[in-house]
């Protein structure tokens, strides 16, 4: 179907997480338990879902589609079609327009020693370099995902086993990784590393163990948390059970996303051993702190701004209350509206609660602004609501860089924050007054005691430009391969 | 497409409400407003979606389906479809399995006076027994839907004028109804004498008037809210203005229904001159009032729980957290799991958030229990979570009867109140101790001295089978018509 | 989906039939057999099919596509979706674009007395008198097709037995039919009193009946010819067998369409007696008598030419030749070309075999002239592959009237004959010369002694204007209802 | 959607032709014409279509669907999405039940040097022996076509021009093909280096080049046949025209395809210098000479019978008529009916003309008998409509061997005349006679003097066992790769 025009819904201003990743091993129901596990990481990523399941001796079977896990594997027909005690789910978040099938992961090939698949979370930096490489040598790509690059690194090793090929494959490649990958003889799951994205192993009540980005992956499906695979580490799952390969030295200092507590984690989840839900309150309380302002009301913007919110609210004995709603009913796009319907500056995503800030002195909080124009009609609707002042908490520092290490930031150019001090965008979003959480503030409000320049405990980068792995395809001036086939819509 | 057995998900224990209308008169982008209006009350109907707009003189367009209104009317091409400076629309709740497009709403039909076109929110109570004199009479039904009624009355009416054949129909129908209907001449809006279900009336600031089931559904396209309909009047909207008719004495006593403010208004709306928000968060806190108890957490059963649950936290002087976590991601089916993954327990809607529940004495706040069901695993999901005590608080009295007037609620049989008492029902769920509020309580909350059982202001018939309109299709012995028909799903 | 602009194919010059009709009582296999018997009479309809089937005690089942009969109807769960013994088809032409899949048929109702199901085939020529009445009278109408009236007419009357009530309908309705319907009690077939569609009856070998528009469609199921439904005569076909009832007076002379044995009848349907490939053969035979020309070849315009030029060949003596060549996976559309393409003649139906033509004095043989356009393709087709002469004849008279009883005929003002003599339509067309067969000739070739004009033996209206069937909508100058609702395409 | 079982409709006896091809360069309308000429090769394959086209400097463009060219390219939309002045078009005929999208030609892939598109007819004989070698390479092939072997011989190929690596490519591969194949400079064409598959090359009128399986794919689009692409030659087309590169020493004696006279290509097509309905007709004459019999009637089994019934007929004097009607609206499947139904020998593609055969000794001419189910049949359907006798006759010799080189044959244990005598084969069919056309009566008519077994001008394998391409796969023990992955329907 051709989609007509698209007219941007209410939040997509925020940065988005490319993908979650699931595998099972050793369950009569993998595939069932795959397809919990993507619901519960729903959030990762919601274009696509897939999942490839493993039979008897090297037997693979694929479902892929466009849509929601619940579109794709809603019902006992396909997952039926996913036999074996074995399988692999991914969650895609595209970040083009083009979420053709075959971009669906997880990605799958027909080696010499059978069949492979893999699903990948993260970006690799050096990926247009390496595929440049690999087509001079006579390798044909089929997709346009970075992740395809795995797959011709294994497939081309001259080691002799899977293992062996891998890890050639893991040394070759830069940028960030949370891998799972499925062969006749095993699951596999791998962190890049520095450990940048993340990925948990659980243990299931009846055997058999599951691979996940968050732990929330365990819970729906009631596998015990075991612990973080941790960053450069392979760990290899098979009947006897898991073993570890650290094909890495380890690292002097890990630098998970510091993002994921802020923004794309289950507040659910427990990541890297902390809470999120928790932390997210605790960075409430501390930008209360740092930036209080005389209010009647404190005020989420929903869902992402509330458990921050929350703890504002106590720190600032400030009266916390749902003065926006959301409507959970919006999908990505929605009428195009003529001029008019535009200037009625339409909210489809966000409603005011009218009757809770209708005359009040209301501080919002938020947990980025990336290109500022959510804000502003977000602060627009609540003043044309009554409010009598609004006030903008951030609960992150202004995001000054783009992420290459998996996040889908726009280009610098269209950061607000990279272009704009904090006084100036106070007044492109219209806030009576706006405030970030200092860069030291986050890493108290996670338990360190500030920022410590000469080894920060997280990668940070897009609040400091402090990129840890090298981006190599961003000095590359060279030619890019150009996607030539423009594949009709099907 | 064949559906797969289904399994149910989490919260589809609430009572359901049936449909949510809107009418739009005098704007050239009269469908996109509409359709901006369902969007907004798709809280109150989620299976189907359809809009009729009329364009010159008399040249109806109509456009249905299945799914969300944004599935349905998310492109221009659809919107360009739907000409005209009126339209009407309709989101459909469907109380059964069949939601054949032929029972999607609006209903149309070719008068000898030209089209005709009609959304009903509600239920009628004497439809079998007007249908079955209709059918002997000669007409042919082509819905399963009670509205398709007002269709036949209006069109063997003996009268000459639209609005005479219109309260010819309305005479002869009992039950509860909120009708909005187009014809060539003007929109019409009408509620029953009781006023049982609600319509609003709005004005756009460029002309042109607004018809809704609630303010939400003003507030999207920027309307004005005017006044509500009121019970028994039937309003005529046509270029020269809004004109009100009365054909019904006005009711001593109408009868709201009081379960919109409980559980089915969308928290922003105002609701018979009341914000939905915060007669929630008094019903919470009269609940706290009354069933105080020792608790280290307030936690909602989100997301309706979550204003009840504030007002009880605050009154009771308690933490309130998010201790459980709402998918939102969910469709309304999944996966038919193996027994093995059934008995895991698997929330597909709800998780437990540990780090807010472990340990601690639970009070959790939700709004209503009718089966028990979905309470029961709420309760074992939050103590498996590692909570000490789990007390369940609810935000309305028991649910003892049946709901006859367009809210689908299982029969009595089903329903935990009508079968047990509190004591057996805490038993039942679970939990360590189980209150509701009482009925004067609730009353308090809205601003009552309490329950005045000799004029109840409110239809509280499902608290207490005070039913104000009778029931003649309950009384009926006769056989009903059948629906003779199978039609294959196409 | 929106269908892009069309371009029209090769032959649809030719009158359409519309719709072919079965009906099946008495069999465990009715909907399986139906089906078969409607892919037989594929040739009278293409646009939709549709299949109601009765089980136990009133039990209706129903399954209806766009499409052909195998595209609906070509898989085991369709067919056990429409169980029981008897079982009522209906292959639709539509003579405008809008193929509503509620105008599909057959058309059901539930009456009163239970359900009913009609098939029809023909049209009424007081449709619209009719139905003007009868929403005057409270009706609601859900299609556009003139079906309905039958259905309406039934539901209104008075009398009490469903036999009573059809025949109350019959006289009330003018035009041309063959109607097949099934309510709980049996099978009905009827014909108008002129018998100017056709109707026949066959027997199960394992018991059982048969309706069908054609004898093919016996011959598919196995059923043995039993004989023709008369003129005027309905056929009531139960558990105790066939009964006959004759409301109408036998009509001194009937008037069977004589363009089912010119075109629109299978070449292997014995039709009122009449072999149909045989008659063809002797029209051919009749034509070269009447017409010789010197020639060198006998070519037909594939496929509906085919027995008329090989009676031609035959009785002239000279080769009959497959100068033409039918591509028969031809849908309804093609590529709308650039004017460069369509410049170049391109034939997406009908190509040249050169080797057959080259050089040669070739006769065409077809069987009707209507709008002319494809002819003169043809003809120039014929020439560009290097013929020297290129005579036309038809095995028809000249088409100067519109048909009103059934078949889709364009306006008289569109077609050829209407408006010009044969020597201006041969220079039209572009051939040497052209001749068609005599309306004597045609009889005798149909073994009369030539036509009678007081009581000529066929309808050939088409032919001679002389419509025997009152035109009552036709001279009905009131406004005609309007389709107001405009459905967008589903 | 998944398919029911299925019921074999009549006479996919034949032996099935894989793939139809065309390339245009040089025309700005390249995609519509590429459309117009596989519809005119429909015939050659219905299983699924594709398109490549080319605009500006090597932007290619894709559009594949299963189904009829009519189905795929229909509305100007898709061809608009297929802009340039040069593409490239597949048919295919899949010889599994997998007609997966990625199976669809034309096969692309990005190289080194730019994009890359093939189409194939023809079957390679050491495809599973080099495809094992390349994955051993690290080649990861995408489809399961022996079209793919193509791509990947060139992406590796150590020369440096695409000419060069094609020639390369070419001297790997043993087998019958034709290709075209299309990158950023040139349209290429070419045969194998006996030239058993045909090719064809055309010129527009307006300037630019076509390359077609068959003539008519060139008559559809107005193009002038230049001459047939020569067996071992490559031609290569460009803006400055054509160019003829022959990489393979001129064979002492081609081996054209002697079935494509028999049966699969069109009638109107010049194969070779010869047209192909004369030859039919001619075999048909040599047939009455050789095996002549006393009758009242010839009788072809339609259509690819009808030429050589016609040569028959007039060469024995004996009336020819179209005893058997073939229903042109059957697909591929149809209803599974019950053992009832089966019973019936319900035909759904053939039908008797009863008229034509009762009380007649019939002579049936058909082309070819493969498993002999379907002669069996309609042997059966012609006694039954009332033949006094039954005589067969074939057009061919006896189909005693398997087709390796492009023809769907079933392996040589299911093939009636490898295993039974034509006397056996009579009886089993049912016939009173039976006769095959001799090699050299097939020779003769092809206007040889018979065939020359020391050089016969034909590729005659099935009928003789000359296979006179080496069978490398045949006889290749080792392990075939497995399709390891099973891809749900979508």
């Amino acid at each position: 179907m051709t989609q007509a025009s698209q007219w941007d819904i209410g939040d997509d201003d925020h940065p988005h997480e490319e993908c979650g990743v699931v595998g099972v091993w050793g369950s009569p129901d993998a595939a069932a338990l795959t397809a919990l596990g993507l619901h519960a990481l729903q959030h990762r990523g919601q274009e696509a879902a897939g999942i490839v399941s493993l039979a008897g001796q090297g037997q693979f079977h694929a479902h892929k589609g466009r849509g929601l896990v619940g579109d794709n594997f809603s019902n006992a027909a396909v997952i039926a079609g996913l036999p074996g005690h074995a399988a692999l789910g991914h969650n895609r978040y595209a970040t083009t327009g083009e979420t053709a099938l075959r971009n669906v992961q997880p990605l799958y090939a027909d080696f010499e020693f059978g069949g492979f698949a893999v699903a990948h979370n993260g970006n690799l930096t050096n990926a247009h370099v390496l595929k440049r490489a690999l087509v001079r040598r006579g390798c044909l790509f089929q997709s346009t995902t970075d992740s395809e690059v795995f797959i011709h690194l294994i497939a081309i090793s001259l080691y002799s086993t899977v293992m062996d090929r891998l890890i050639d494959a893991l040394k070759q490649v830069q940028g960030a990784y949370s891998l799972v990958a499925l062969h006749n003889g095993a699951l596999l799951g791998a962190r890049d590393p520095l450990g940048v994205r993340p990925l948990v192993l659980g243990k299931l009540p009846a055997g058999g163990f599951v691979l996940s980005s968050e732990t929330c992956g365990l819970d729906i499906v009631g596998a015990d948390f075991v612990r973080d695979v941790e960053p450069g580490e392979i760990v290899l799952i098979d009947d006897s059970g898991v073993r570890s390969i650290r094909p890495f030295a380890r690292p002097s200092s890990p630098r998970f996303c510091i993002f994921e507590y802020i923004y794309f984690a289950r507040p659910d989840s427990i990541v890297e051993g902390t809470p999120v839900y928790d932390t997210r309150k605790r960075i409430g309380a501390e930008l209360a702190r740092e930036s209080g302002v005389k209010a009647d009301v404190i005020v989420p913007v929903p869902d992402s701004g509330v458990p921050a919110a929350m703890g504002y609210a106590a720190e600032a004995g400030i009266p916390f209350e749902l003065g926006i709603i959301r409507n959970h009913y919006v999908g990505r796009t929605f009428i195009e509206p003529t001029d008019q319907i535009r200037n009625l500056g339409v909210k489809l995503k966000h409603s005011a609660n009218r009757s809770m800030i209708e005359g009040k002195r209301v501080v919002l909080v938020d947990d980025s602004i990336v290109r500022g124009t959510t804000s502003r009609k977000i602060v627009e609707m609540v003043r044309q609501a009554g409010a009598t002042e609004v006030h903008m908490r951030i609960s992150s520092p202004p995001t000054t860089h783009s992420c290459f290490y998996g996040i889908d930031t726009p280009e610098r150019a269209k950061l607000l924050a990279a272009n704009h001090d904090v006084a100036e965008m106070a007044n492109i979003i219209g806030a009576d007054s706006l405030a970030f959480i200092s860069l030291d503030g986050l890493y108290r409000a996670l338990g360190r005691d500030g920022r410590d320049p000469a080894a920060p405990a997280y990668c940070d980068a897009c609040f400091t430009g402090d990129y840890a792995i090298p981006l190599l395809d961003q000095q590359d001036n060279s030619e890019r391969p150009l996607p030539l086939l423009q594949v009709a819509n099907r």
